[in-house]
C-alpha cells in the first residue's frame, strides 16, 4: 500500500515543442511542467515525457530520433496519419480536433463560390486590362435552355443556391463545412465511414451510387488505408459533367493521374488544397490543368489556428496529468 | 354610366421587350397581352404601353427615342438610376427588386472570402508551377504579436469569422448578404439611408465614425445624388490598415481616383464588380492597382437571374392590369 512515507519523488513532466514557435504560445500550459523547446538539427538524446510535434510533419519526423521516454504525442493538427508509423504503438496520440475545423471550412466555402463565380477567368480577364465580360444579353439567357455550360470559357456567374453538394467525410471540419452552408440552401447528401440516421449519412459503400446527383463533391474524410485513391477514375466518370471536386483533406485520397486526366479532358473542375505528392514537384502535369484552383497545403493555416490548437493541446495536458480520459485520442498506447 | 353598350374596344396592351431576350422567357405573361421584340438598330417609331428595357442599359437608352406610349417601365434589373433621365418623369417604373439578390450577395461573400484566402496571390503561385507557401512554422505563429499584415505577399489565410463588417445599404441585396454572413459570426454594423432600431442600422451621418471599427466594408446602396462619391479619400483615411471595400453596387459610390491612390499606397485592398467610368476604359489606372479584385459588373448574371426577375415583371404586370397598387415602385409616374 502507497503512504505519504513512500510515495516517489515524481519528476516535472518534461514537454517538448518545436523550437520554431514562440514559448508564449504555451502560456497556459500548467505550471509544474518542464517546457522543451526541440529543433530538427542533429544533436544529443533528448528526455521526454511530452512531445508537441512541429506543425510541419517532416520537420517533426526529423526530430523523432533524437527524442527518448515519449509516452504521449499531442499534436496541433487534425490530420496525424504520420504519426503512428513514426512513433510506432506504444505512446498515445491526440489530434487538436476542431482547431483547424473553422480555417478549413472557410477555405471550402472559398474555393466553392470562388469556382462557381469564376474569379480565376476573371482575374485573368483584369489582367488583362480589358472589360470582357464574355456574355451578352443573350448568353445571359441562355440558361432557359438548360445549358449552363460551366466550364471555361464560362457563359456566365453560377449560383451554390440550391445545388446538390456530396460531403465525403463528416467529423468537425465537415459539421463545420454544413453550417457554413446552411444559407445557401443546398441539397446536401452526406457520406462517412459510419453512417448514422440523425442527421442521414450513408455508408462510403454508397458512394459511386450517389456521385451522379451531385455538382458539388466535398472530400474531408480522414487519409486511411481504406480512403487511399477514394476517388479514381470510375469515381471520377460518374460525375456530372462540369462537376466541381474540393479536396481539403488529404491529396491521396484522389488518384491524381485520373484527376489530372479528367481535367485535361474538360469533364470536371477541382478545388484542392492538397496533392498526392506532396508538395507537388516542378512540371507536374497538374500544375497546368484547366479548370484548377490549387492552393499548397495552406488551408487551415490562420492566424487563429495556433491559439485554438495549442488551447486543445493543454486541455489534454491537463487531463492527462489529473489521470482523466482525453477528448480527441487517435492512437490509445498498446 | 358605363353599361355594357357603351364600354369602349379596350386595344390589348402592348409589351415592348428586347430582341435579345428568347420570346418563351415570357411564357407566363397574361395571355391577353401582345409582346413585341425591340431591337437597339434605328427604324420606324413603335407604339407600346409596357417597356422591359434591354438589361444593358446602353442598349436600352438606344432604343427610347423610338418608343412611343410608354406608360410603365418594368425594369428587370435592381438597378435604375439611368431611367428617370431617359423616360422623364410622367412615366411609371418598378424594378425587379430582389431578383438579384441571391446572386449578387453570393458574389460579395465569394469576393470576401476569396481575398481573406488570398486566392488572387495563389492563383498567381499556381501559375508559377512552384509549392510556394510563403509562410513557414514562424510565420504561422507570428500572428500572436497581433501582427497579420494582411497585405500582399500575405503570411498567412485570414478567416472572416469573427471580424467586424460594415454594411452600408439594407435592401434586399443586403439582407441577403446579412443571411449569407450568418455562419461567420461576425459583428455586423449596419448602415443605410433610413435608420431603424429592429435590427439596429445606423444613418449614414454616421458612417465617419463607424468606418474605423470594420475589416470589411461592404457598400450595396443605390446610386443617389446623396450616396456619389460618398466614399471618398477621407473616408477611406478612416478605415484600419488593411481593411477590404467591397462594392456590389454602383461605381460612382467611390471616388475612383481616392481609391486608385489608397489600393496603389497598400492602405487598403478591395473587391469591386462596379467602376467608374464604366465600361473601365484600356488603361485607366485601376487596372493595375495591387489587392483589388475587379469583376466587369457580372455579379448579378447568373443562369437563375432570368427566370426570377421575369417573373417579378409579370406579376407586377397582372397587378397593373387588374388596377392593383405595385409591389416595387421606385418612380410613380407625375
Amino acid at each position: 500500500m502507497a503512504t505519504a512515507f513512500n510515495k516517489p519523488v515524481i519528476r516535472a513532466l518534461r514537454i517538448g515543442y518545436p523550437a520554431t514557435l514562440p514559448p508564449e504560445l504555451f502560456s497556459d500550459f500548467p505550471k509544474d511542467v518542464v517546457l522543451i523547446p526541440l529543433s530538427d538539427a542533429p544533436g544529443p538524446e533528448i528526455d521526454i515525457d511530452v512531445w508537441i510535434p512541429d506543425p510541419y510533419s517532416t520537420v517533426a519526423m526529423r526530430t523523432w530520433p533524437k527524442l527518448r521516454g515519449v509516452r504521449l504525442v499531442l499534436c496541433l493538427m487534425a490530420g496525424t496519419e504520420w504519426i503512428p508509423r513514426t512513433v510506432g504503438p506504444h505512446v498515445t496520440i491526440c489530434n487538436a480536433r476542431g482547431a483547424h475545423s473553422i480555417s478549413t471550412a472557410e477555405w471550402t466555402i472559398a474555393s466553392i463560390l470562388a469556382m462557381f463565380k469564376h474569379f480565376p477567368f476573371f482575374l485573368e480577364v483584369e489582367r488583362s486590362g480589358q472589360w470582357k465580360r464574355r456574355f451578352g444579353a443573350s448568353a445571359l439567357y441562355a440558361s432557359i435552355s438548360g445549358d449552363t455550360r460551366p466550364l471555361y470559357p464560362p457563359v456566365m456567374l453560377e449560383e451554390l443556391t440550391g445545388k446538390t453538394v456530396l460531403m465525403v467525410g463528416h467529423g468537425s471540419i465537415g459539421q463545420e463545412i454544413e453550417r457554413m452552408l446552411a444559407p445557401f440552401n443546398v441539397d446536401l447528401i452526406r457520406v462517412a465511414r459510419s453512417p448514422r440516421v440523425d442527421p442521414h449519412v450513408h455508408a462510403v459503400s454508397d458512394l459511386d451510387s450517389l456521385l451522379p446527383r451531385a455538382q458539388v463533391v466535398i472530400l474531408i474524410l480522414p487519409a486511411t488505408p481504406e480512403s487511399h485513391k477514394l476517388i479514381g477514375a470510375p469515381q471520377l466518370a460518374l460525375m456530372q459533367q462540369g462537376t466541381l471536386l474540393v479536396n481539403a483533406a488529404r491529396g491521396p485520397i484522389v488518384d491524381t493521374d485520373a484527376l489530372v486526366e479528367a481535367l485535361n479532358a474538360g469533364r470536371i473542375r477541382a478545388a484542392i488544397d492538397v496533392t498526392d505528392p506532396e508538395p507537388l514537384p516542378e512540371g507536374h502535369p497538374l500544375w497546368s490543368c484547366p479548370n484548377l484552383l490549387l492552393t499548397p497545403h495552406v488551408a487551415g493555416s490562420t492566424p487563429q489556428f495556433a491559439p485554438r490548437s495549442v488551447r486543445t493541446a493543454a486541455d489534454e495536458l491537463r487531463r492527462y496529468m489529473a489521470g482523466e480520459p482525453f477528448h480527441n485520442v487517435v492512437q490509445a498506447a498498446v
